[in-house]
């Protein structure tokens, strides 16, 4: 597997990341990044992340793509693929790393001609870091890739874009673009919004009291707003379907803590342990 | 500050560190290990963390003791400090690293008699590690202590037991045994809640996608439910006020994804954000 001309829409961290461990693995002939900010089009030239940086689709950099990955904000992924297939050759193949699939595959799938290859995708990999100043080339080193073919999914994009991610060094797990949705919801969308909430509700003179552990659960909430409104907007109903499960639970604890009833309470938090230890120690 | 003979009640992880900590700062000249566990006590001399371990305050080994910190679980520290304070010399000092304070010190202080030197103590650092194999002499170094004095602490406990902990490398604060259990219901108590019921909502069939977030925001669900079903039940109404809180946060949120208001969205977002970037990189 490898490309001739990759396009990396978007250079921030993601975007960053999948150009360095491209060229680490040399997985690409050429690289060319599209921002429209112009400090990620030079960072990402000067780091040497891209051979080429350029604000547009429409420039002719982008024409001779043969692969095109948008690693934009999730309300702004569709889009630049719908143009990209309008610029790109024809048997180009687009896929993208956006944390929402559901809406995003629909729109795309309904604004390309069946003949286009296109297949989501979700690398579960990331940081609350943002820029191409911190791209990580081992970011999905032995991490997992869920693609979301539909019906509508050409057999060789599935392919192509699971021989991409492999050579990189990634994991292949194909969902539809639902499941994918309703699991991230309760994988990823809930921690954010839960440790986003639980660093809002400590006042500011109990910072100097706050330990590893107060820090740790809440080591999402430092993620980019503007990146995670659009993602909980995207997956509101699955988000707030985990949300409730989350509420429930909490309910539960609430409930043993006012009845003082101790013994409920070590169940609870054995649960929780329990559930906790099922995790392996790295991750997908 | 020197200790004698430093007897240390629990040599767990919490014990076990202090330990290693006094040694490694020289900071005792003996020190005896008390604990039930047949096991603890065989680690802590094979590690070097104490000189001698016994079962029992009872024995001989403690009966010399000038210092005297009990490192057990919160609903085991005011017993074994009474009983302390009848069999070691009438001028040792007896103070713990119990995570709740108000209910501790009354006990203690309502059993001795007033010109025993008593403070109640809390180091902000653990590990949802268990047992003296997991000791860590560095557990305390920059960490804060909490000392509770109440108008019954004679200033000689509070001024030797500040100059134990500074010996040790830790910042000493003052509060009273209230203000720390409502502080710590919010800094310690509701994230081990909101990590345990945050695990248990992910149905073993997605432990797969966990990525880093998931695993970070429930690390402290690995923690030991003994010893925080006692710590919660503790502090049961400061923390029952804390996910109160808690709760009403998180309602703001599934409000703005019920009407899809992405602008209210992002404000609570960018609150989660602004106030976890008030936590300094390392803790107290």
């Amino acid at each position: 597997m490898k490309c001739d001309t990759l396009v990396i829409v978007g250079v921030g961290l993601l975007g960053g990341s999948l150009a360095r461990a491209v060229r680490q693995r040399d997985v690409a002939r050429r690289l060319v990044g599209i921002d429209r900010a112009e400090s990620h089009r030079r960072r990402a030239v000067e780091l040497g992340l891209v051979d080429q940086a350029v604000a547009d689709l429409a420039d002719e950099a982008a024409a001779g793509a043969d692969m095109v990955v948008a690693c934009t904000p999730v309300d702004c992924i569709a889009a630049p693929l719908i143009e990209a297939a309008r610029r790109c050759r024809p048997d180009a193949l687009l896929t993208d790393v956006g944390s929402t699939k559901a809406g995003i595959v629909r729109a795309v799938e309904d604004a390309l001609p069946p003949d286009r290859l296109f297949v989501g995708g979700h690398p579960l990999a990331g940081s609350e870091k943002c820029g191409p100043e911190h791209a990580d080339g081992g970011l999905f080193d032995g991490r997992l890739v869920i693609l979301t073919p539909t019906p509508r999914t050409r057999p060789e994009a599935l392919e192509r874009a699971t021989g991409f991610w492999q050579a990189l060094g990634a994991r292949v797990r194909i969902m539809t673009p639902e499941e994918h949705d309703r699991a991230v919801a309760l994988t990823s969308h809930l921690p954010h919004v839960v440790a986003s909430a639980l660093a809002a509700v400590l006042p500011g003179s109990l910072c100097e009291l706050a330990a590893s552990g107060f820090r740790d659960t809440t080591r999402l909430a430092s993620s980019d707003p503007r990146l995670w409104t659009a993602i909980c907007s995207h997956n509101r109903e699955f988000l707030l379907e985990a949300l409730e499960l989350f509420e429930g639970k909490l309910e539960e604890f609430r409930r043993a803590l006012s009845r003082d009833d101790a013994a409920r309470l070590f169940e609870l938090l054995e649960e929780g342990k329990r559930a906790r230890g099922g995790l392996a120690s790295r991750g997908p």
